[in-house]
């Protein structure tokens, strides 16, 4: 049995909170961040909570050079209980790993690295913001820190935890976005890396999404690499359609990230005796179902945004309007209840929350 | 007319220079670094060269997480006339630039870039190593440092260069090597990432590299990420081969990445009017060519190795012996001529090689 000891050094200057009321996404970080460092022959050792500060890293760190490194993004609500409630972080430190295996980067213990994002959110109370829609994002993730320019997995690497007060994603909040169909560009294709939170799938994206904006779209619908035909899923949600009363979202093949959102999402509907289906699903069936006015809903799914409606599919010159442009009757249950888990406004028929302790002990302990 | 400055901050604790007789790839680096900055609204600015150091990053910089990075890669040689040479710098350059367009990156100005490298190189002239084989390996990389957890392109760069001494790639050096063809991983696919020089598609590899060589293969032979069928190229090399007399290479189709070692054996070999073609070659047509005895030759080009030569390729559970797993004659006087070029032994007939002017300016200028 090993012992995880967390080692905290606090803060000497605070920093002054923004306004929670105008909270931007991702621009403002709370006073501390966890790290534990990674070396060959060692293991995961040294899980500390420090001040936040910079990394310091030398030139040839293998991160600059070739992107080894894994991601996960999950939140912390702050309940009417005055509570603090994560939503199934677990599956994040799953997904983790999974990202770890398709990158070479050794596996961390998910209690470990679970127990100091708890340890680090307890310490940060204060910065959970409290008014609706907003929330803590917690950004862990693992960079390669070696100093060497060969192609090989790396010797050293850092996990490392930071927090964000984060308002709504999209500044339209629960309003329909528009999305465009993207036909030049691949996110992922199967064999790649798509299934796995990994840095290079999101530089790879920001062309389509560049090209996107410009033409007055909010987010680009990926289609698959081979045959960019079928749909797999929108910047960085999973997307699901509504078609003559059954749900229907893209099956996971390998390309496509498995979203926790998603997931919840498939548990929720079939819970509700709603039919639904994970199916390969092309843009032609959509087309034509749209055609015989069967798509009856769209909406994005994942931690950031929760359910973004899809009002508007641009698609071959054409504007596929769906449900009116409006906030569909499913998509808004789904995001009431959804939130409403959450935030323990709900009840939470399987579980998903998890309670942010207050002064969690300092010394956690596992068993491999 | 914008003018370039270029400080210049010399060491105060020079390092001990490492054995060049026995110099590992990419762990070495010299005294200073070239460093110029990127800020939306005011462009690339404060070009400097400081001592080699430790980069300072918010641990939001978005590099970590969204991986909005690209690099080069390319040579300087010590000539037996003690002057320092550059090999199609030009080139290397001008790919940047493609690569930054891929990634969203604002344009570098190429005679700016140059430049820095140049000065930088001339002021560690004593770190370009002089026995055979060796050299200094020069890495150019621009890094995304706005701290922002938003999928969008940074508003901040470091375009940074860092040079290490380095012997052979290979420990094998020009002998053969084993390759293994990769039937379940993909690196890159048309409309992603793969014609760009980015960290994801090197963390992307890892993996199928790390399976091969537990087989006892050094790197693995790419096929295309559509249909798993046409070849691409090889770890970090592109690839040829000589079939019957003629000499073959994937045509550059959006995937591969377009090599300057490769380019400049195409316009070598038209020059000797050695019979040369860019197409579509798939693994069958290859495998049955070499049923028919006619692949007489098969070679990997790339900065890091120049010319190494394939011995052995692993293909649905057979082993492909090429030319009797030893260095062909036609591989073997592009390696001599290409490296006799780089080190000015050879006449430069398309001019391709650049010297390293001593003291050059602290000032330099461009037009635009
Ligand atoms: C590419 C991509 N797809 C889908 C999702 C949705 O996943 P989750 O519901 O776990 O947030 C994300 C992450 O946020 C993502 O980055
Ligand atoms: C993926 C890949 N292919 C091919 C090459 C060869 O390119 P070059 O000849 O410019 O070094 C490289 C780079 O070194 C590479 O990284």
């Amino acid at each position: 049995m090993t012992e995880f000891k967390i080692d905290i050094t606090l803060t000497e200057n605070p920093k002054q909170k923004p306004d929670f009321a105008h909270l931007d996404f991702g621009k403002n970080f709370t006073d501390h961040m966890f790290i534990v460092d990674y070396t060959k022959g060692k293991g995961w050792h040294d899980a500390r909570i420090v001040p936040y500060q910079p990394i310091t890293l030398d030139p040839a760190a293998m991160v600059f050079h070739y992107g080894q490194t894994v991601f996960e993004g999950l939140k912390a609500y702050h309940t009417s209980e005055e509570e603090v409630l994560l939503f199934r972080p677990d599956m994040n430190m799953k997904r983790l790993n999974r990202s770890n295996d398709r990158l070479c980067i050794p596996h961390i213990d998910e209690e470990l690295a679970l127990n100091g994002i708890k340890k680090l959110i307890d310490l940060e109370r204060e910065w959970v913001p409290t008014a609706e829609g907003t929330s803590l994002y917690v950004r862990p993730f693992i960079i390669a820190t070696e100093p060497y320019l060969g192609v090989a997995p790396s010797k050293r690497y850092q996990f490392i935890v930071i927090l964000s007060p984060v308002g709504a994603y999209y500044k339209e909040g629960i309003n329909p976005v528009k999305i465009a169909v993207e036909r030049q560009f691949v996110r992922a294709t199967i064999g790649g890396t798509g299934n796995a939170k990994t840095a290079g799938n999101y530089a790879g994206s920001l062309k389509a999404q560049e090209v996107a904006e410009a033409d007055g779209y909010s987010q680009v619908l990926w289609l698959d690499g081979r045959e960019n035909k079928y749909i797999e899923e929108v910047g960085s949600m999973n997307i699901f359609f509504k078609i003559n009363g059954e749900v229907v979202t893209p099956m996971l093949n390998g390309s496509i990230l498995e979203g926790v959102t998603r997931d919840s999402i498939l548990k929720l509907l079939a819970h509700w005796n709603i039919p639904v289906s994970e199916r390969k699903l092309s843009m032609e069936e959509l087309y034509e179902a749209y055609q015989q006015g069967l798509v009856e809903e769209a909406f994005g799914t994942g931690t950031a945004a929760v359910i973004s409606p899809v009002g508007e599919l641009f698609w071959e010159n054409e504007k596929l309007v769906i449900n009116g442009g409006k906030t569909g009757e499913l998509s808004k249950k789904l995001y009431d209840t959804l939130t409403g888990i959450q935030l323990g406004t709900e009840s939470d028929p399987f579980g998903w929350t998890v309670k942010v302790e207050k002064q969690e002990p300092a010394t956690l302990s596992q068993t491999n």
